[in-house]
Order: structure tokens, then C-alpha cells, then sequence
């Protein structure tokens, strides 16, 4: 830790994990001269060759967390993988935690972020919680709401899902009974949702002050394969009247959750009608084009409102942003071996995160902004193709 | 070191100091997963927090030195602070340092590089070079060159001087003796040159890659108070004419000097006539503006040069740019503790370089992007101010 970042804003920040997001989280905190403290789960995480402190341990090991909090003034998160109880352990001894437990309450467990949600009167798909059951009780609790609501219905893991896993599509009695056996020996709290057919997916990424005062980038539209972000395109296809109902909606989750610091809202368009998807409150995928593209991004406001700072002005640089994901191919090649090749496209933004390669694994994005949505599209994914991304189906042109 | 981003391009970067020019450098190699070692004399240097590791030692201890290349593909620097004789048995060893020797030596050293300059037919002040002398033969040169182009001279340092140090305003034979005595005392060597009249100073940064392929950002006013940067403004009070000479006699200049990596010069105007003042081979404060304001910053395109990776495009990202730098004031506050009221600057990009304040030491930096001239340079001085920078004359509005 530098002598002269000592003692800045409150002591800076501590950081629950030490993944991608942490890293950029890391990166605007540099430039704002802020010490960063991260808690990695391995030495070789992506944010430990940026953080000022290296905490090593699991999320969920106390003494490591312990030891997070004396490095820091404020601690935040990179994921969700939290034990709540020691959280809350650490707010009444008086260490901030932003957000606090009520909000992260939310964000680890889909059955409460629903029913608080439904409860404050803002539109969720219907569902119906599960808990942790017998396989005769989910499977009974599932076909009872197919009976009212249809088949197909989705079947979701409350807690531990993320990028597309525990999420399961239930198209009839005999798929239900499998799904719900092995989700009950795994011992995994469940809920089962109405079938929401989608016209498109977006998300609205959310700022929040512990007095409340908030701000949100503008919505975006994403599109996901088998679960996972592969694109984000600003403003994509989405109309004007929609990105207001998107943002008002978005701020009154934020508010409903109490959120302090970021918090992203996915939605479903389901005949123009808005409903929450999913609430993480975190930096998160869908906002990585702010780096460039908004004059504050989401990794610098986060740091603003978990320090209580000013939030900066969300407006976008640019008419047209697109963002796309680079994963790990099938061969395992590394992406910086086509590091030359996704620098070579014109206004490329490119971003790796230092994670080893893995067929599939999220290692890292490309940014481009500009006038020409297509354009802009093209060479994100020009990039992101050269970086070993496979091409996959995008969302239409709008 | 991440074992993800271990064999990246080249093997990362080392780069000689750990000042705030490699702190800004290590956030841009972040972003694009590539690791980066420092040379840092002290533990708590800027860098030392970003960097991916962290050699501790002085930039002339060769074994230091020798530690920070086994650690890089690719050895590059902060400041001019080093030992010509040691780099270049580095590079007689294999070991890739950029930029080179050849381009170092006149870098470090003012005589020779007007000296080359003017070789290749550049605009230099007139000058003449006095080197190591005896007080007498130093006064003799200064009373010479005196005779042939009057009063007042400038006596500069070839060597060791940054930031106005080093370079003395001459108004008469006295002052002339006096200085002379004191430089010679100290073993300075010295040259002498024309007093320029100075209409208004700019500065050109070129990127180069080692097959020479340049691309420069477009020329910016600078505003020095005592030889100190205060003030860069994009487009300031250019006229597209004189932008056009302006960056084509600095991309001359980074062809005289084989640059590779970013070359920034920085240029005199004396009655519409160009004439080169500086020439530092690293990033450079004048083009701190390009982290925000172009499309890709000086940081990014010094790592992309450097690693032989294509540049990126240096177009600027608004009509109008103001940065200005941050000193700590005489009651040594942190400007950190000005942070929330600079972050309440709309639009007012902050950077800290983590360092201990100190009188006049500069600390960090505020740019503004935008459509309004007067706009931006008030908003980026309210945020300079806030963060405990004294209000200084400014240069003349545009």
C-alpha cells in the first residue's frame, strides 16, 4: 500500500472476491487514487495483480473476511457467493458493508428478491416458491403451477445460480419429475416461474447513495446464449417510452432493495409489458460499455456510492455502443495470442482479464463506440472474434 | 502475476520508475491483460499499488535493473533518470528496451538532441553546446553567444533537468557569471541558447512502432508557470494550420530520434514560427487529456508501440478538452480530502496518483471533456481547486 493513499476516502475499499469485476472495479480506483483490498480465493485471481492488498481466502471464511475488513473502510462485492450470517456479523461490529445484508438478501436468493419485489408492487413473472422440498413436494408444487399458468414453466435454483445455471426450462410432467429430483439431491431451493416468451432482453444498471440519491446508465439491450451475456448494444432496439419504463422501474427496485453502490436490473419484454428477470447488486456484465462509453462508468460510481461520494454523470459518449464477450474457444487458446488482431480494428476497446483459458469461460470484452449501429457491431465482433471468441447468433439489427 | 495473463504478448512489460506515468501506464496494461513489472526506488512509489510485481531499487543499480528484464518481454520507462552505459548492455544481451538507446541519449541530454535536431534540418533555438567547463569557459560561451544574439540568454542543464529545473533565464553578464559559477560547481553541463519570445508553447505526442509506423494526437496548448505544466487544452487557441506543421515536425522529430513507443515534443511559437523546446521519450503530462479525450489514450498506444501491437486511433472523443494539473498546497493536505467536492465538478474525471503531498509536488489531475471551451476549463479548475490545487494564471481564453 502506497504511504501517500493511506488514510484517503475513508480507507478505501475491500473488495468480497477477486474476479473480473473486482479487476475493473480495481482499475477506476487507481485512477481516483483509492487503496483497494481484495479477498481472492486464489492467488492468481484476476483482480490480485491490480488491487493494492491481497487478502487470500474463500468468500465464506470468516477469519479472511475478518482480515478484508481491517484493510478497508468500506466492504463491497464482486459476486454473491456470501454467507449472509457473517455479513451481518460484521455490520454490528460496525463495519460498513455496501450493499448492506437486507440488499444482499436479495440479490443471493431469487424466491425473496421475487417476493419483495411482488410485494412492493412492481411487475415480476408469476412464480411460486419452492424452498427446499421433498422431490414429491417440488415436483407436486410444480405441476400444480402448471396447471394454472400452462407448460412450458421455468424451474430456478433460489440460491447459486448465475450466468444461465439453475435455471431450467420445464416443458412437461415427465421433465419436471427429473428436474426435481436432481435439484432436491442436490439439496437446492427452488422456485417455478411462468413461461415468459421474450421479444427481447434488457438491462438497466442503477447507482445508489446511502441517502438514496441515485442515477442509472442508460437501458441497454443484451442478448444471451444458453443463459450467458454474449452482447450489449446500446440503445439496440430499444424505444424511448420502453427506456423510461426500464429506468423508472430499475430505480424502484433499487430503492425496494435499499441497494448502496450499483445494482443491475435484467428485465424480459414480453408483448411491450416490463418484468424483472434478475437483480445483482454488483458491477455488473451488461454495464462493462460504460468503461468507454458513458462518461462515468459503473466500476467508478460503484466506488463513488459505497464511499458515499458524488456519483458521476451516466450520459453515453457516444449515439451507438456495442459491447461483446470474448470467451475461451475449444482449443483453449489463449486470448492474448489474438491480441493483434482485435487492436487492429478500428476503435476497438479491448479488455482481458487474466484469467487461464477454459472452453467457454468469460475471459474478457471488446468495446466499440461510434454512429453506425451496425457498425459498430461489426467490429466489436471483428475483435471479439480475433480474441478466439466463436461467432454466435446475434440479436437482430435494429 | 496472474497465471492467466503469464506468457502474454511478449511476456508483459518492465518499466524503469514507479512514478505516475507508469501507475497510469499499469491501469491501461490492466485492461488489456497485460502484466507489467516496475522498477520502483521506493515500496510506496505510484505504481507500486497497479503493477502486476514490484522491483524494488534504484533506476542506475544494475542489478535491479537486471531483475526488473528477466521479469518483461519488453523494458521501458518512466523518466529519464538512467544510465545510458547500463541499457545498452542490456540490449547487447537480447534484452528488447524501448524506446532504444539511440533514442534515449537525446532524451536525456538537451545538447545532443538540438544537436540532432538541428542536423536533420529541424527548427531549434539557436544554441550553442558549453558541456563540462571551467566556470571562465562556461562565462566565455554565455558572454559570446550574447554578443551575437543580445540579452537575455537561456542557460539550461543538458542533463537532469524536468519541470523547469535546470533552465535559467540570463538577463545580463552578472546573473550570467553568477549562474555559470554555480552550474559548473555542481558539475552540470551546460549549453546556451536563444531567449524565444514566446507567442504560446504547445506539445505534439507521436506513438511509434518499431517499423516506424506513427500516428500522433492532435497538437494542445500548454500553459507552464515556472517551467511547470498547469494547464493542457485541446484544441486551446491552434489554428488547424499551424496544427497541421506542428504535427508534422513532431512525427519528424520521433523519425530523427528512431522512436518506438511515445515520443511527446513540445514546441514553441514565436511569430507563427515553430521550434522545438523539449523532447521526452515517454508518456508525457501534456497528453494526460487522451485517457478521456481520444479515442485511445497515450498510455494504451505507448504499451501497443512498445509490444509492436497495431496503434490505436488517437481521434479525440469531444470538440473540447481541458486538463489541469494538481499540486498539494503549502498546508500539505491530501488532496484527497477534496475528493468529494471535485467529483461534484460535472463531468470532472479525477486522477490520484498516490502520492505522499507535498508543496508544489504534483499529485494528480482533471480533465473535462465537452462542447463549451469555457465550459470545460472551468469546470476541470473547480475540481483542481477542490482537490487543494492554488487557482494560477490560466492562459488566455480561446
Amino acid at each position: 500500500m502506497s504511504a501517500g493513499t493511506v488514510g484517503g476516502p475513508r480507507r478505501g475499499i475491500g473488495i468480497v472476491g477477486a474476479g473480473q469485476l473486482a479487476r475493473m472495479t480495481c482499475e477506476a480506483a487507481s485512477a481516483l487514487g483509492i487503496t483497494t483490498a481484495v479477498l481472492a480465493e486464489n492467488a492468481n485471481d484476476p483482480a490480485t495483480t491490480v488491487a493494492t492488498e491481497v487478502v487470500i481466502g474463500a468468500a465464506r471464511d470468516e477469519a479472511a473476511l475478518n482480515a478484508l475488513a481491517e484493510r478497508c473502510g468500506v466492504v463491497t462485492f464482486d459476486h454473491e457467493q456470501v454467507d449472509l450470517g457473517q455479513l451481518a456479523a460484521l455490520e454490528e461490529r460496525g463495519v460498513v458493508v455496501r450493499p448492506g445484508t437486507r440488499t444482499l438478501e436479495m440479490a443471493v436468493d431469487k424466491s425473496e428478491m421475487r417476493r419483495r419485489l411482488r410485494g412492493a408492487g412492481l411487475p415480476v413473472p408469476d412464480f411460486e416458491v419452492i424452498g427446499r422440498a421433498t422431490t414429491e413436494e417440488a415436483f407436486g408444487a410444480v405441476e400444480a403451477f402448471a396447471a394454472s399458468h400452462g407448460w412450458p414453466v421455468m424451474v430456478k435454483a433460489a440460491r447459486g445460480g448465475y450466468d444461465g445455471k439453475g435455471v431450467w426450462p420445464v416443458p412437461n410432467k415427465d421433465a419436471a419429475h427429473e428436474i426435481c429430483e436432481r435439484a432436491v439431491a442436490a439439496g437446492t431451493p427452488l422456485l417455478v416461474e411462468e413461461h415468459v416468451p421474450l421479444d427481447m432482453e434488457l438491462a438497466v444498471v442503477v447507482a445508489r447513495r446511502p441517502d438514496g440519491e441515485s442515477t442509472s446508465w442508460p437501458p441497454v439491450e443484451t442478448a444471451q446464449v444458453d443463459g450467458v451475456c454474449r452482447e450489449v448494444l446500446y440503445p439496440g432496439r430499444l424505444e424511448p417510452a420502453l427506456c423510461r419504463g426500464a429506468a423508472e422501474l430499475a430505480r424502484a427496485v433499487a430503492r425496494v432493495a435499499g441497494s448502496v453502490g450499483v445494482l443491475a436490473v435484467e428485465l424480459f419484454v414480453d408483448s411491450g409489458r416490463l418484468l424483472v428477470n434478475e437483480v445483482a447488486a454488483r458491477p455488473h456484465n451488461s454495464a462493462h460499455w460504460t468503461i468507454e462509453g458513458s462518461v462515468t462508468s459503473q466500476f467508478e460510481n460503484h466506488l463513488r456510492a459505497v464511499l458515499d461520494l458524488p456519483l458521476g454523470t451516466t450520459a453515453p459518449t457516444a449515439p451507438q455502443v456495442a459491447s461483446v464477450n470474448v470467451f475461451g474457444g475449444p482449443d483453449g487458446c489463449t486470448p492474448a495470442a489474438g491480441l493483434a488482431g482485435a487492436l487492429a480494428v478500428e476503435g476497438a476497446h479491448v479488455h482481458l482479464y487474466g484469467k487461464a483459458p477454459r472452453p467457454g469461460r468469460k475471459l474478457g470484452h471488446v468495446t466499440v463506440c461510434g454512429e453506425d449501429p451496425t457498425l459498430v457491431r461489426e467490429r466489436a465482433w471483428a475483435a471479439a472474434v480475433a480474441l478466439g471468441s466463436a461467432e454466435l447468433p446475434q440479436v437482430p439489427a435494429s
